[in-house]
């Protein structure tokens, strides 16, 4: 009998990549815009989707999935808001994956929503390489972390298609570039859609909710 | 035959284990302190690398090795220093490990070398679990990141046994409660010996890189 020799890594990933389509077609067929929030830890991925819960709430049913490796500390501040999180505790793995999503959205609910934001475990490696279904990859990239982080962590700015350039009010006190920040992003991913944002001044926020109400589906 | 059941992640851990300990005989036999840095992107940690060896090595013989998944940005950095460096490309991987380490330190050569600083992957998830035969882990936080990464990040802080809360010059621009930083940590990590520093004001580093040389070991 011949050896057969197991790539584990790409097995892990295929069968993700199956399920990760299932999912796809769940969300498409229940008219909800499902968006992948990504970024290192602290660039403020919580915030931002405050941002979008305040801006689109009011006219709009949103879901939310919280992922963190330990603590509900993000979907607590979900919960304030009143819309409905599910926390995902990964005990100890990196990243979240389709699987995790599929539990998550059954205890979620999908009916009547329009948008579900899943907000990945903090980490600019490992979350890239795991699709969840999502019909939007978003970075989210704080200036404080320097502008060439797209140089070294060029695989998450490869696969997202919106780069989120958040706590641009701390720019005056950064040893940072953003012209040099969103250059090498666009050396990475000339496609990439870009946003500057700031949680604290609201700087950039409507313009970046207004571009997502135009990507929801319509409901009849 | 009985079925073997593979444990791959316990397997790749527990071959990385067996490497790190050997590697931490020859640092010893050496007479080589080794310190492992890991955080975040973007948190310092090149920057507190090029404060130590401004502090240190003009008594004292450095080696550095910068781990990145792409770039050599870094190791570009610690070159105009003249001190020793060896830059680890780690092509997607999300963490250095014991193997690669061997192959940079013989590159490195460790005759005559006091202090080989690594530079992790930045990354405040996977590096935590690789050991890479340090005597010496440290994990830099940034306050630009929150105060609760502690708690969403616990392996990270349970597994240091140093703290730099790096950036505090930004302090007055952020919402972070450093004092809250620090409890988070050592509700982790109660033994966590924490410095406060800035690579900006250079407020900290001296306390910092005084206590660095008394782990140095003596040379006869």
């Amino acid at each position: 009998m011949a050896v057969k020799t197991l790539n584990v890594n790409e097995d892990i990933l295929g069968a993700n990549d199956m399920l990760a389509e299932n999912l796809r077609g769940r969300f498409e067929a229940s008219k909800v815009f499902v968006m992948n929030l990504m970024s290192s830890p602290g660039a403020g991925k919580t915030s931002v989707i405050l941002k979008i819960i305040e801006a689109l709430s009011g006219k709009h049913k949103i879901g939310v999935i919280e992922g963190d490796i330990a603590s509900d500390v993000d979907a607590r501040k979900i919960q304030k808001t009143n819309v409905d999180v599910v926390q995902i505790n990964t005990r100890g793995a990196c990243h979240l994956d389709a699987n995790m999503i599929l539990s998550a959205t059954d205890s979620l609910g999908l009916e009547g929503k329009q948008l579900l934001i899943i907000e990945n475990v903090g980490n600019l490696v490992c979350p890239a390489n795991y699709d969840l279904g999502e019909a939007l990859k978003v970075v989210v990239a704080s200036p404080t972390e320097g502008d060439d982080k797209p140089l070294k962590y060029p695989e998450m700015f490869r696969n997202a298609a919106v780069l989120i350039v958040n706590k641009i009010d701390l720019l005056p006190y950064l040893d940072c570039d953003i012209e040099a920040l969103k250059y090498n992003a666009r050396q990475i991913n000339p496609k990439l859609i870009i946003f500057e944002t700031s949680c604290t001044t609201k700087a950039g926020i409507a313009e970046w909710c207004n571009w997502i109400i135009k990507q929801l589906p319509t409901v009849e």
